[in-house]
């Protein structure tokens, strides 16, 4: 077997899992999360649903929880972070398309301003997602998503986005795990940008990645066999797509959903409505000075519906400036 | 957590697959197999992917194993068994339906006319499927297969379907699994109509099964979140539809495939084909006494462009007759 980087990243996670930040305490497994009542309510849940003296024991089969991505388990500003993957491919491209200096969006994005693509829409953003993510084979593409990754860095914090990922919520992954839970994520991303880092980031293997996706076509070239990808939407991953999504993917209700976003609002109902024990977990963006403070009227993760609905359905929303000790990993 | 006939079924396999007809011995972790070439060619290859000093080694988060189901995993004849249970379904729903009696193809299924239900074709077919795995939610349709699968038989030989999976390949399976593999069925049936039974059937959770699928939508209905079956085909996990729905549900090229007809081809060539160590099983159907025989001409599971494959690209062919001791559990 040829070895390519997300080969080399696969064995190396094995061994840095257990001696990395993401280690759980034997006497604290959330080590970054203040001892407020938000800490109290995931123990106790985890607590009732693992002893199996509980009325409210639930088989580790069925222990499935399930996490959005952006503004869940890492930051998600000024955008999401694979639309800066997007414009870096944009830049990289540009010497094969001498055109696009005088073409929108790309003109915009080669120029930096960002006003005039955003300004253009959906129509803009698919223009550069059609352009960026598909063309390739997925393997390809593969190795485009991991080699940025591993290198490209934020503007404001200066970190590389994957350090942006929120240390708690690091912990509370390993601590569900540790506890007999199959942890998914289910994210409006882009399931293939996603899942080449996943296992690297969150101990999170590609098959328990759910997102959005374009369509592919299989076919032999020279004799190997590629996945081409397509420049057509084949499912989106987002509101009532993530119930879709968990469905098709995973085939069992999570007992367990963590968002941040109004796009996470049939999510939490699907994991939680008519069916107990469960918990819902919203991540509340409070802290202007670690991270972002933002919520009903954001333009990325707008928190508006599912905020008003949290106090009825019973979700545990965490205040991230008063509850997280810590936001990124050190 | 309210407990339903599929909650308890998970619990008992935990006690059962230890202990059941699954178990592997420390001797002999393939029983079932005569000691033929074939069973040898599974083993030394096992040895050398899991071997860290082989330069084969292949780490453990690539050891994807995928499966087809019908004809190498159980019986396919007379006909996909998922068809017996949507002709069961049409008689349970003909007392609702009297018009059924002068309408094809339902009328031809009442009468238990075989020939007029085939003669049909696709359209025979689909109405069927529309009918009788459509329009209700997704736990409604979890109930029905699982029910039906506990007690259905098959009209030749008596036996449960779910009885006449191949205690051989049961062996594989675990074989596989204590080795560090992570199994995934991959079959043209309905991936909704295995996931109620395919963990205590094969040992492999819901979301690792992957199979065609009908459009779905998700409402809540009086305060309860439901995904809905609809009437569309959404997609056919068959033929080059296979490599396209583990790449969807995967993400990783398996290293070990296991099929028995042409629809697996492609899945095949996938998991083989460029990609070094792998392994390819085709389960032939040699058995007529025992099971049955067929391969070239038949309607269900033809076995053609796969066996002229099969040398060429060294996949190995299960000759049932010979390599197996056994066919069904007893």
């Amino acid at each position: 077997m040829k070895l390519n980087p997300l080969h080399i990243a696969f064995a190396l996670v094995v061994a840095i899992r257990s001696i990395g930040p993401h280690a759980v305490s034997a006497d604290d497994p959330l080590p970054s999360w203040n001892d407020t009542d938000t800490k109290t309510s995931i123990t106790s849940f985890v607590q009732r649903v693992t002893d199996p003296d509980s009325p409210d024991f639930v088989e580790p089969a069925l222990r499935i929880a399930t996490f959005d991505n952006d503004g869940t388990l890492w930051s998600e500003k000024p955008f999401y972070f694979q639309l800066a993957f997007a414009l870096d491919r944009v830049k990289a491209m540009a010497p094969m398309h001498p055109e696009w200096k005088q073409t929108q969006p790309f003109q915009a994005v080669l120029e930096g301003d960002m006003k005039t693509v955003m300004a253009g829409g959906k129509e803009s953003l698919l223009k550069i997602v059609a352009t960026t993510h598909a063309g390739m084979t997925a393997a390809e593409f593969e190795a485009l998503a991991y080699d940025w990754i591993q290198t490209a860095k934020h503007p404001k914090t200066g970190r590389l986005y994957k350090d942006m990922v929120y240390q708690p919520m690091l912990e509370l992954l390993t601590y569900l795990r540790s506890n007999g839970f199959k942890t998914f994520i289910v994210s409006g991303g882009g399931i293939d940008f996603m899942r080449p880092w996943t296992m690297e980031t969150y101990g999170i293997p590609p098959d328990q990645v759910v997102g959005s996706s374009i369509k592919t076509k299989y076919e032999l070239r020279d004799g190997k066999p590629v996945i081409l990808r397509m420049p057509d939407i084949d499912f989106i991953d987002d509101k009532e797509g993530k119930p879709i999504g968990i469905h098709s993917h995973i085939g069992r209700r999570p007992i367990f959903a963590a968002g941040n976003s109004d796009g996470d609002w049939q999510m939490l109902q699907y994991a939680t409505m008519d069916h107990s024990p469960s918990f819902g977990l919203i991540v509340h963006h409070t802290d202007a000075d670690r991270e972002w403070a933002y919520d009903r009227q954001s333009a990325v993760g707008k928190l508006d519906k599912v905020l008003d609905d949290a106090p009825k359905q019973g979700w545990t929303v965490v205040d991230m400036k008063r509850d997280w000790k810590q936001i990124y990993p050190k």
